[in-house]
Order: structure tokens, then C-alpha cells, then sequence
């Protein structure tokens, strides 16, 4: 059922059929190394997201690079992580059902696995399991950002769950799961620095309040890439989690550095190479990259390095493109590269990723944990 | 790189792992039973898409009850329709690029193969392989039914690309694709209508047109759930190509029948089941399934017969349900049927569709065309 990729190595990117996902290896590596640079320097274990890019040789690549390992979301993606050659992964995410937390207690076998948990049934679900497969599981203990997100709340409540945690036969505590996800994307810097630290505020009070009864967090974990800065220099964080940084896509470009002017730390280094398949009008074109090979949820995509092109809507199979007039106008058969609108859901329609260097493909790289959603 | 199913045949529904599709194979052979009597009913040819559901079993069971064939939206979809048993295929797209329209004129040695063409430089290029492979590839004229779509203008611009098209060696001028995409979704049953004769009309003209001029429509095809009942007793048409009716969702849920109620001809068959993963605060759960586990483009997917839970927004991997107070909660590691908010792109983005029939897991089939975009 996987399906053929849409090219080879060694051929040239004009011949690469489409839609399909391309990688910029020399932006990628420059991602990779901006952010292995940041957490050196700022002294924080770097654990980056492999929801992202599913893909193990980008992981190994992140890893070689000083990461500590990755976080994944769901088990399934862990273990295809795993079997890649991964060793240390954090499921940044509560697991519930029984053939679930059997596979998770039985990865801790094969990988150093931590998990988080929100609830004492989950405790005492990971308890049994680990207990069962003769593992032993880490457990974070999962803060609650706002909003509908899973977590407990900072403080008190946080306390009661990692007594449970370090009473329960099996578990480790091992700290705190603070990821203030709605933080991410907040455009204006000054705004975004602020729901940070306020936030960071809430963890190490929790932090504090956790040492006082004699429960030491090993680990601070959290942040992504709209606030790594923040959480990595806070001094209560001692790990990060960024992902989209290593590709990037329309929602981040939009996001603010300090001055007002669009973060541009990390490059595009990922793109949706599309066809032109129709050219009759003179006012637009239609792109054979719809939303089974963009995600469309947060933003659309944007035609590279083709002002004058606007992706302004998306059929299944069609993406829409106006064509300003006196614009340098596509045509039929021109492959465009589009900026994916979201970059995680974007690559989780594809099984492969296509990297290019100079002109070239120089590797294809199944995305392995693709549709790793159990 | 395929994922493993979420279950085995012989499981109980309530032990399937989650998040997954789910079908209930019961109504999904009603609604195929009730499309196939309405064409018989009407004298039209039932072609229905492919691109809905990508897979096999499903279009042979479509043919069984009476359909001629399938549609496809991609030479690769075609491609897994044609190993899946599929020998009747119309591409109801324009193909461009040199490995597609080879892989397409290829396949019409294995399979009867009809393609669209919206521009001169396609027929061209869709001849020029036929002669290669010696296929004979059938081809549409493509009629543009407004918006940033492919095709042609009906009337003079449709009669020379049907020229051009009937004089190809290798080519055969098979008639009209009339798909009008905008008209679908009208809510408003008569506005739907009068959208839909609207239409008809354009495309009676064309067909005339060519008709004086020498050039019988074999086959005049469009349609989809929104307006099949339009097209199909309309004269013109001789086909029909609805897709979602076999699963419905969310979107087509919300269009009116005549006399303003909501249209009940077909039943939802297909639901993604969901458990919830985070219960810590009264009005407000988590579930495990989010953009990946279904599409949210077109509208948020709804909580199936719990009247009080409103799913109301999706992250990458959790799903933000709503709990009225007073309304029937759900506990934690619930499972819950959410009807997909739109069916062809959520199911593309799973491996697998488990058929349940009385509480039991009956088949697991695999989505062989999912990612299927080349």
C-alpha cells in the first residue's frame, strides 16, 4: 500500500514528479544547526519534535547534532522511531486503551521511553503495564497550558499526581510536561514573550512547590518553535521541544521577531513541488496540490519566489492560483514549490520525502512513522 | 511503512484501537443499494468516485450492484483501482507531466481508461504516448463550470478541443466531463437547483453544438451526491459520478432536501472512532484523534448520538470536545463515533477501514489508493 515515490536518486529536481514533498538538504542542515547551536549555548537538552518530520534519518541527523533524542505524540510513531534507531523518545502525550499502554510499556524494553500523565487511572494503568513487561516507565507529569488541552492544573494538583506517580511500582517521576502550546503562534513578539513568561512563572512555582515536598524534577521539559528562546533561557527549563524549526511553513513565517520584523532564524527548507495542470484564464491556474498534499487548516500554502502567484484555495486534488495581471504568469506543465500551509499534517500525507541539493536528488527518505496515528 | 490496523477480524468494535476509521457495513451497502436503484430508476450509468474511498473492495462491491466503473482523481489511484480489480477507469482530471501521461497511457493496456483534457498541448501529449504503449486512450473535454477550476468554456472553445481531440491518432473523442464542484454544497435545496439546471443547460447547448458539428457525446458525465438526482434525470447527462454517498459526512450532512429538511437519502457509514485521553475539568474533553486522524477543511466533525459533547476544534493529534452542562459526560478512555467533517480527505489520511457488522469486526480493509496523488 505505500506508494511509489516521484523520484530517484541522482535524478535532477526538474524531473521529480508531483505533487510531492522536496527537502532543501543545505537549509535543513542549517535548521538543524541554528537550534543544536541555541540549546548548547543555552545550556538546555534539545528534544525535538519528530511529529514533525516522521522521518528517523532526519531524527538520527538532529541527534548527531547534540539532541538528547525526540518526542513523538503517539506510540505507533515512537515505535517506528524506535525501529529507526532512535533511542531515547518522550511521548509528549497521555496514553490511554489497553493494547496501547501494552505497547508502551513493552517499547520501554526496546528504548528509553517517557510518558506523560494527567489522571491516577493512567498512573495505575502505566504502573500495571511497566509491572507486566518488567520495564521501567518515566513519567512527566503533564501541566495544563489553558484552554481545551490536556494537563493538570499547576500547583497543588500537579503535587497530588506526582505522589502518585513516584508512589506507583514501575514509574519513575521524572518532572514536568510544560508545553504552552497556544503561546506558539502569537504574532506580536512582546505578546508572545509575555503568555511565556507568564506561563514560565506557573511552572516554577509548581517546580518549587514539588522540591518543597521532596520531589525533584529531573526534567523541565517543554516549549516549541515560537518560544524556544523563552523557556530555553528561562533557568526553569532544562529541555526544549521544538519541531517545525527544521522546515518551517506559512503559520511560523508569520510569526514576529523583536523590531516587528518576520523571524528569520529558521529558512523554508521543506516545499510542495506542484504541476501547473490548467492554464486557460488569464487571471489563474490550478496546481495538481490539493489538501490530500497540503494541510490547509492554519494557513495556505504560498508560491516560492513567485510574487504575483497567490494559492488561494484548495480542492482535494486542486490548489487555486490567482495570477496578478502584469505577473510573471506560470505555464501549463511549470512546476511551482509551495510553502506548505502547516508543516506536520503536511508531511503526514506523504510517505516519502524527496531531499535535493545543488539541482539534485540526493536522497529519498520514507516517512516512516506517516499515519502512525494509534 | 504501511501502520498496522487498529484491529482484527473477529474483535469486538469496542476493543478496536483508536483512532480509526470505522464503517458500518450495514449502511454502507444501503446507501450503495439506493445510488445503484436511482440510476437503474433514471437509465443513467453510475460511475462513483474512487477518490472518496480508495478502495477495491468497495468499488467492486459498487459494480456488483450495477455501476460501469470508477472515477479516479489521479493516474496512481487509478493505478491501485486497476491492481484492486477495477477494469472500467475514468481519470476525471487533466493529466500533465511525461511520467504521468506514460503511466497513463501504460495503464490503458490493463484497463479501459478515460482521460480529461482542458488544452491542445494535452491532447498532443496524451497521443504521442497512446502511439508509444499502442493503447487507446478515450478522452473528455472538459468543461469549466466556473471558479478557479480546470476546463474548457462550454460552447466554440469545447468544439475545437473535441477537434483536436477526434483528429489525434491514438486518441478517441468519448464526449463531455461535466462536473460543476460549486454546486454541491448549496444548502438551500432550490438554490441548488436552479445552480444545477443552470448548468444543464450550458451543457445541452454544448452537446448540441457538437452535434452539428459532426461529433457525437458518447458519454456526457458529471454529477456528485449534492446534485446526482439534477444530472441524472436530466436527458443530457448518461452519467453520473457521486462519490460520498456511500459514507456521507459532516459537510453533505448539512445540505437541504426539498421542503427544507435535511437530506436523510443516505446514512452516515463511516466514523472515526475516538477515545477520550484527558477528562480533568467538568465542561471539557480531550479525544486522541485531531487533523490527522480526520479533515477539518470544510467542517469540524461531530460527536455521533451524544447529544451535549460538540467537537470544536482540532489539534495535529487531539480532538477539543465541548460537554454541555447536564449533559451525558464522557468518562475517561470512552470511546466515541465522530462523523467525519469531510469524508474524501479524512479517509486518505488512514491505512485502513475496519468494517464492523452487529458489534463485530467483519473486515479490515486496506485504503489502497490513500496517498495515491501522483
Amino acid at each position: 500500500m505505500t506508494t511509489r515515490p516521484a523520484a530517484r536518486v541522482g535524478d535532477a529536481v526538474a524531473a521529480v514528479d508531483t505533487p510531492a514533498l522536496v527537502i532543501d538538504l543545505d537549509a535543513l542542515e542549517r535548521n538543524l544547526q541554528k537550534m543544536a547551536a541555541f540549546a548548547r549555548k543555552a545550556g538546555v537538552r534539545l528534544r525535538p519534535h519528530a511529529k514533525t518530520h516522521k522521518c528517523p534519518p532526519i531524527a538520527l541527523r538532529q541527534i548527531a547534532l547534540g539532541a538528547v533524542g525526540v518526542c513523538c505524540q503517539k506510540v505507533s510513531e515512537a515505535e517506528a522511531m524506535a525501529a529507526g534507531g532512535v533511542h531515547d523518545i518522550l511521548i509528549s502525550n497521555e496514553i490511554v486503551g489497553e493494547v496501547k499502554v501494552a505497547r508502551l510499556a513493552a517499547l520501554a524494553r526496546q528504548a528509553h521511553v517517557t510518558v506523560l500523565a494527567d489522571h491516577p487511572d493512567m498512573v495505575a494503568a502505566y504502573g500495571a503495564a511497566a509491572r507486566r513487561f518488567g520495564a521501567e516507565l518515566a513519567v512527566l507529569v503533564d501541566l495544563h497550558s489553558g484552554g481545551i488541552r490536556a494537563g493538570v492544573e499547576p500547583g497543588p494538583a500537579a503535587l497530588d499526581l506526582a505522589r502518585r506517580v513516584a508512589d506507583e511500582p514501575g514509574l519513575r517521576f521524572a518532572g514536568l510536561q510544560a508545553y504552552q502550546g497556544a503561546a506558539q503562534h502569537i504574532r506580536d513578539f512582546a505578546e508572545r514573550r509575555v503568555a511565556s513568561e507568564r506561563w514560565i512563572a506557573a511552572v516554577a512555582a509548581t517546580k518549587a512547590l514539588l522540591a518543597d515536598n521532596g520531589l525533584a524534577c529531573e526534567l523541565v521539559t517543554g516549549a516549541g518553535t515560537g518560544t524556544h528562546a523563552f523557556e530555553g533561557t528561562s533557568g526553569v527549563f532544562n529541555e526544549i521541544q521544538p519541531g517545525s524549526y527544521a522546515v518551517m511553513d506559512v503559520g511560523y513565517g508569520l510569526i514576529l521577531a523583536e523590531g516587528g520584523h518576520p523571524v528569520t532564524e529558521f529558512e523554508n527548507s521543506l516545499f510542495i513541488l506542484a504541476t501547473v495542470m490548467s492554464r486557460n484564464f488569464p487571471d489563474f491556474a490550478v496546481v495538481d496540490a490539493g489538501t490530500k498534499a497540503g494541510n490547509i487548516d492554519s494557513a495556505m500554502p504560498t508560491v516560492w519566489e513567485r510574487p504575483g502567484l497567490t494559492y488561494v484555495s484548495a480542492a482535494d486534488e486542486h490548489g487555486a492560483i490567482k495570477v496578478a495581471s502584469g505577473g510573471n504568469a506560470p505555464h501549463l506543465g511549470e512546476k511551482l514549490r509551495l510553502v506548505p500551509g502547516h508543516c506536520d499534517p503536511t508531511i503526514n500525507l506523504h510517505d516519502w520525502i524527496i531531499g535535493v541539493r545543488h539541482g539534485t536528488v540526493e536522497v529519498v527518505w520514507p516517512v516512516s512513522a506517516r499515519g502512525a496515528v494509534l
